[in-house]
């Protein structure tokens, strides 16, 4: 089912996106707009008016866990850089209270963080019930990078497979939806990006000389997402490719997910835990 | 002096409602706007265009930090119950980029916590250098609860005073602005939003009962305010006390008030440290 506030879309995105059995990473493309007939001004109107429908979505999953709801939402996100990470997060992420949102971003790993197993600093900020948690970069780094620099062998990141999998099983029966999206961009579009942040000083300090490196292992990296997608799209966690050249479809398509997820929770208001009748004579007592 | 996009100020908000030495609480109108001649309509219209002022000044601050500056902003966020302060995390702070800020919301103290001293739960939560970073509550908890319910005798109260105003200042010191805000609301006006709150099935999950005992201490309340204000409002962490009835005026107060500490950082954008021709040339030849 697609979002009630999201008007022009012609199939399902939760359908179309999904990467399902003999999925091929480079058989998609990143100018797409996968299911919707809008251009980018229709695209605009129907974020905006879904930002209130996922705000409500929002309060009422928060509202559910202080009635005892286990329910939350965890959006997973990973993507080459420039694909767009901070622009779902400040767009799509940022309509909703920022006392229901859990945002974790992994940088690089610490010394005491690579001391542990790779799940152990993911495990510290799984969210809350009631909570949107949000992870910039994730697991999926400690077999994406892992894999393409080297730092794992083939049998380790096999192992990390079977330890993703089991944990996001985890996360699922506790009453977490997880969402995980990788922001599909193409190697043309990362060039005019990275291009634009050298252009304007008031973007310099978005770059990094690392992304450049990062850059010409491109192709390293589309296979190692695609072994990703063939070993952790799961039943319980499936994984969305949103084709991302397009920031407006992006952010659109992500926000729909998320909707689709809610939608799926139906958090309801909590009945009372007090006697609310005894309550308003207590009031107006004072 | 006064944001640039809020029009209607008839004087400085960081002035006048700045708690100064002689200051009162009792004398002070939560029904007054301070300083601000517009109405309810100008004064949503000036938060809108505020807005986006203060979108700027974060990610200028948060980039400045990538460049080694150390600044960061600290909004303490106390009031009494239903005075709006999940208003202001929502339409003030929600306007801004989620990933510059961190949000602390200190609920009663778990029992490890107060197997510490009152600050350990606090300085865990300092913001990072070109974050903003709000407290919704605070360590003034444990001057005003404490106080109010006799968790700590006065010899006990005095001590966090000075333990307070010596950690803010070392917080000061790191480069961290910090905008103390007490919304201020009437006792009527409390009354109104807690009956709102038992008569709306979707408001219901934010009453407490424990909402009207601690109405019913109001008096001991507002003099533990007093006091804090005596003994806490410096030179180097100023108190304001931002007249709340009217929750437009509020908002607008507050998004002033970090609008001014935010033009006195006057963050910028960080010089590139890599060679921007050089890595055109990169770029260029990937």
């Amino acid at each position: 089912m697609t979002a009630k506030s999201q008007h022009n879309w012609t199939a399902d995105p939760a359908h179309v996106l999904r990467v399902g059995s003999g999925f091929v990473l480079s058989g998609r493309d990143p100018q797409s707009t996968p299911g919707y007939e809008g251009m980018k001004d229709d695209g605009r109107a129907d974020l905006e008016s879904g930002l209130e429908e996922l705000a409500e979505y929002q309060e009422r999953l928060f509202a559910a866990s202080r009635g005892g709801a286990q329910d939350a939402v965890l959006l997973v996100l990973q993507a080459m850089d420039t694909a767009g990470k901070g622009g779902i997060v400040r767009h799509v992420v940022g309509g909703v209270d920022p006392q229901g949102v859990q945002l974790a971003a992994f940088k690089k790993p610490t010394e005491e963080e690579l001391a542990h197993d790779f799940l152990w600093r993911i495990q510290k900020r799984v969210p809350e019930p009631g909570m949107l948690g949000v992870f910039d970069r994730s697991h999926y780094e400690d077999v994406l990078v892992a894999r393409v620099h080297r730092l794992a062998d083939e049998a380790e990141i096999e192992r990390r497979f079977d330890a993703i999998n089991e944990f996001e099983a985890g996360l699922v029966a506790r009453g977490i939806r997880i969402v995980k999206v990788m922001l599909h961009i193409s190697y043309e579009e990362q060039a005019s990006r990275l291009r634009e942040r050298l252009d304007r000083p008031d973007k310099h300090w978005k770059y990094n000389p690392g992304d450049v490196d990062e850059r010409l292992r491109w192709p390293h990296y589309m296979s190692a997402y695609q072994s990703v997608f063939e070993r952790t799209a799961t039943e319980a966690a499936p994984w969305f490719v949103v084709p991302a050249d397009r920031k407006w479809y992006a952010r659109l398509a992500v926000q729909a997910l998320l909707l689709d997820a809610l939608e799926g929770i139906d958090p309801q208001w909590p009945a009372p835990t007090y006697d609310v009748e005894a309550e308003k004579k207590r009031l107006a007592a004072t």
